[in-house]
C-alpha cells in the first residue's frame, strides 16, 4: 500500500499551501507546483507585490524555475497545478513550453483566460475545478481583508 | 531646432538595434524599448535561446526592469516599441502593466496577440506597422539561416 497518492487533489493541496503564503505575505493568494514523473520539481506563489513585477505571477516564476531545473524550455510530460484559473499571460506563457497538463482550482469570472477562449496549446490537457471551493475561499478572505 | 526627433521610428530602430544583437546570438530576433517621457527606461531583446526560458520574451524582460526602474507595477505614461508584434503572454503581461501605448513593427501572422482578440487594456493605444519592412526582413533572415 503507497504512502503517498499521488492524486490532482494530493498536488493542488501543495499548491494551496504556496498559495497560503502568499496570502500571509500580503500577495493576491494564488499558488503554484509543477510535476515531473511524481516529482515536484518546482513551486511557488504570487510574488507581483515583493517583487513590483505584473510579470511575477506564479505560474510565470514557477515555469522559468522548471526549465531552469530540467535545463530544457519543453515541459512535456509535466504537470502545472494551480490554485486560480491561469490569466491570459499565464496560458500564453504555458503555451510556449508544450506543458502536457494543467490543473487548476478555482474558476477566476474576471481575468480568467478561458474568457478569451482557447489560448493554451492543442496538445495540453485542461482539468478544472479541483479543490476549488478552497483555492476560491482563500481569494474571498483575501479581498475581504483588503476592503 | 533639436538635434534628435522623438519619432516612433527613433525608437522603433532602437529596438531593431536590439533585435540585431539577438540575432547575432542565435535568439529569434526582436527587440523591445521602453520609453517614458522621451527617455528608454528599458531595452531588451529575446532570450529565450540563453536563458533557456521561454517566457524570456523581449517584452517580459524589458517590462520587468521598467517596473523595477520606476518602482512601479503600472507603466501609465510609457510606450513600449517592440520589433514584433507580441504575442498572447506578453499581450497578457502587457495589459497588467497598463502601460500607455505598444507601438510594434512586423506582424506575427503564426501567434501574434491579435489572431485571439483584442488582448490588451481597453486603454492602451496600440500603433503597427512602424519600420514593418526592416523588422520583418531580420526575422526571415534569421530562419533562413536556420534551414
Amino acid at each position: 500500500m503507497p504512502i503517498f497518492d499521488f492524486s490532482d487533489e494530493y498536488f493542488m493541496q501543495k499548491a494551496l499551501l504556496e498559495a497560503q503564503m502568499a496570502f500571509e505575505e500580503g500577495e493576491v493568494p494564488v499558488g503554484c507546483v509543477i510535476v515531473c514523473n511524481d516529482k515536484i520539481i518546482s513551486t511557488c506563489h504570487n510574488m507581483t507585490k515583493r517583487l513590483n513585477d505584473c510579470t511575477s505571477h506564479a505560474e510565470i516564476i514557477a515555469l522559468s524555475a522548471a526549465q531552469e531545473y530540467l535545463q530544457s524550455k519543453n515541459l512535456k510530460g509535466c504537470t502545472l497545478y494551480v490554485t486560480l484559473e491561469p490569466c491570459v499571460m499565464c496560458a500564453g506563457a504555458l503555451y510556449w513550453s508544450q506543458i502536457s497538463r494543467i490543473v487548476y482550482g478555482a474558476e477566476d469570472k474576471k481575468r480568467g483566460s478561458s474568457l478569451f477562449g482557447n489560448l493554451y496549446h492543442p496538445k495540453t490537457e485542461i482539468v478544472s475545478g479541483i479543490m476549488s471551493e478552497e483555492c476560491s475561499l482563500l481569494i474571498k478572505d483575501f479581498f475581504k481583508t483588503k476592503r
